[in-house]
């Protein structure tokens, strides 16, 4: 008789975003007059920019041409992307990395999914708190989470660094030496940046450890500070200790594209073993490449036309960040984040707990955020509140908020 | 210190379809001025069809506009397109699938190699011999296939079933018990189909065992013969035992689109534990959904237009596997497959093993096909000629073959 993966069943529920679904839809039934505003998921709401638009149009086209129809994807990814991306996201930033390194994938989550894949089960992660759920539930999965206890609601392997306002957001080296370091920054959901230096700090360590850094870099386009790194592979080292993760969802609104990548540098080795060739074993067996369409809108974004109008994306998302933070500011909460991040961090008010203030925000102002502590025991009394919604609503929403 | 995930140690090198290009590339550089035909890899050539490009376009707009942009997808796949897969696929086949037992995803090498993850590692699994080798090749990254014995070419913990001219291609019940049962019909590599009652054994064992079968069905468009089932669902019984397996690849040419399913119906239980809740949170925590450009081409395959335009782009490669089958009998060959599959399987003549047939075709008809060993010890003997080629080339490249 077969028998299931027996961790997915210590895995606590995912109540955040459908709790928070119920919450509105039972609001909106009480006051059906009000209108809703959602500053809540991480999702963006800019329509795609016109290069990467006559990109895919014309992708579109080649595919329904004999002559110029692809099928199968290299494993890897097209050259002409991978080229782009080395090259753009790396060699003009003075990052030593180069287009057979890189990884397409179909997005960030698959990848901060997947890579735990290529690491043995006894591996030790260590993981900021809050975080990004993917990572800690992923591990857990592949069972080397430990047990979960719903009274800390924390797992009994995983080594969680806190990032609190005492440390403004930016984890402290741990006390117990981990294998693998789970780290994203800009934050989600703190929206906390690290300098160079600071992430100096933890390619040194690393390095000491023997440890891995999975350096998730999802939200680099929105940093606005000179001495904030866009790739840890700026820092000394990071080419023998640090596995890379980009996503293209929200710097150019792929969300609904699919498109992200992995670096691997061929010198991160384990004894004699490159993880590169294990992660590109991992895509040659269990995966098919990025659609076609997807790959050439991803070259888009490295397009001249395509640069501009991304700018402008992110700066119309950024406009946003600051009209919440400055009119939080203004209204006498303590925040963090906005600057080089879309997710703005506030401290809940009152000794209010992160879900009281979930009904106190949805009950007096009509705005939707969510609650800090969905994103783990470091994240309660706090809120997070983000940039994704149209310039109207977020100025319409902050009005809102500055009522109560 | 990090350790790597030793399984991928054991797997032995993935050389098929290198072999291939190194010996193809040799070949060229010796006889430049040979025009060389490739009927090795199963990758289609048609163009996309009309209804499916003008459903991109369409969808490629909507995403370029604020009203119509998409985010993320559901996880499970937009209502649309899993409610057309149902209909379509299941219930006008009589076979009891709802919407919501199905899984949308980028693409059947993904969701074969990943379903594994929601079973036990203790678990044993059973694969036809010769075999696609994604299913044992994600196995043994698990850690579930045990050691692999280069002699053999086989893994100590995998049960292989061997599929021979002796039974047609279809495996019999294997002595020992397994929990988890790959099958593959129409079959790669063989081009072998089931009848519905061969396939009823299957699915009446498998609940005697207490197994699971994952049913890969991806060529099932290419069926031709009346009592071939086109779905595991026709038979009784398999809504508690089986898992379905479905691609988008061959019926639609989407090899470069990259779109599949995954059907786990609510029946199938472990227990009390219903695979169904396993695999939707595998997809939610791991997965962010395919795209909504390439789900809305999905949704055009099950368009009066789409239908139509694909029933000529399969009658096409299988005019091509008529070709081949015919043309190859006609020469003397012993062949099978063809008939409900694009992939013809012919017994190499006078004893030559699959590489020496694959040089003496390459050499005297400038021929490229895929040697049988390169699915397993049981494909020795034999060699894949696939249909997806160009009918011009097909029939060429069968002149070519009845000259030599």
């Amino acid at each position: 008789m077969y028998k299931i993966n027996e961790n997915y069943l210590k895995l606590p529920g995912s109540y955040l975003f459908s709790t928070i679904g119920k919450k509105v839809a039972a609001y909106t039934a009480e006051h059906p007059e009000k209108q809703i505003i959602r500053l809540g998921i991480g999702d963006v709401t800019q329509p795609l920019a016109p290069a990467i638009l006559e990109a895919m149009h014309k992708a579109v086209d080649e595919m329904g041409a004999a002559g110029t129809f692809r099928g199968y994807a290299p494993d890897l990814g097209y050259e002409f992307l991978r080229n782009a991306i080395a090259e753009c996201d790396y060699q003009q930033r003075g990052a030593d990395i180069q287009a057979d390194e890189i990884f397409v994938s179909d997005g960030a989550k698959c990848d901060s999914g997947n890579i735990q894949e290529i690491f043995s089960l006894d591996n030790r992660i260590a993981v900021c708190d809050p975080v990004y759920p993917v990572y800690v539930d992923t591990n857990a999965m592949a069972g080397r989470a430990g047990n979960y206890d719903p009274e800390t609601e924390m797992w009994s392997n995983v080594i969680y660094m806190p990032c609190l306002a005492e440390n403004g957001f930016v984890p402290e080296l741990p006390k117990k030496t981990p294998d693998l370091i789970y780290l994203c920054f800009p934050n989600n959901p703190t929206g906390s940046a690290v300098t160079k230096d600071q992430l100096q700090v933890w390619v040194d360590y690393a390095r000491r450890a023997g440890a891995v850094i999975i350096y998730d870099a999802a939200y680099e386009a929105y940093i606005s500070e000179e001495n904030v790194p866009h790739t840890i592979y700026e820092c000394a080292g990071a080419r023998t200790c640090a596995i890379e993760l980009k996503s293209f969802s929200k710097n150019a609104g792929f969300t609904g594209v699919r498109l992200g990548y992995t670096v691997v540098p061929k010198e991160l080795k384990c004894g004699e073993t490159a993880l590169h060739s294990l992660w590109a074993r991992r895509h040659g067996t269990k995966y098919n490449g990025a659609p076609y369409i997807v790959q050439r809108a991803g070259e888009a974004v490295y397009s001249e036309a395509g640069r501009i109008q991304l700018k402008e994306q992110v700066d119309y998302y950024m406009r946003n960040a600051r009209t919440i933070r400055e009119g939080l500011k203004d209204a006498g909460y303590t925040v963090s984040g906005g600057v080089n991040a879309p997710y703005i961090w506030l401290k809940t008010p009152g000794q209010m707990t992160a879900w009281e203030f979930f009904d106190h925000l949805l009950e007096e102002a009509g705005v939707v955020g969510t609650p800090g502590s969905g994103f783990g025991p470091g994240g309660e009394g706090y809120f997070r509140l983000t940039a994704f919604g149209s310039y109207e609503n977020t100025v319409a929403a902050l009005e809102r908020i500055r009522k109560i």
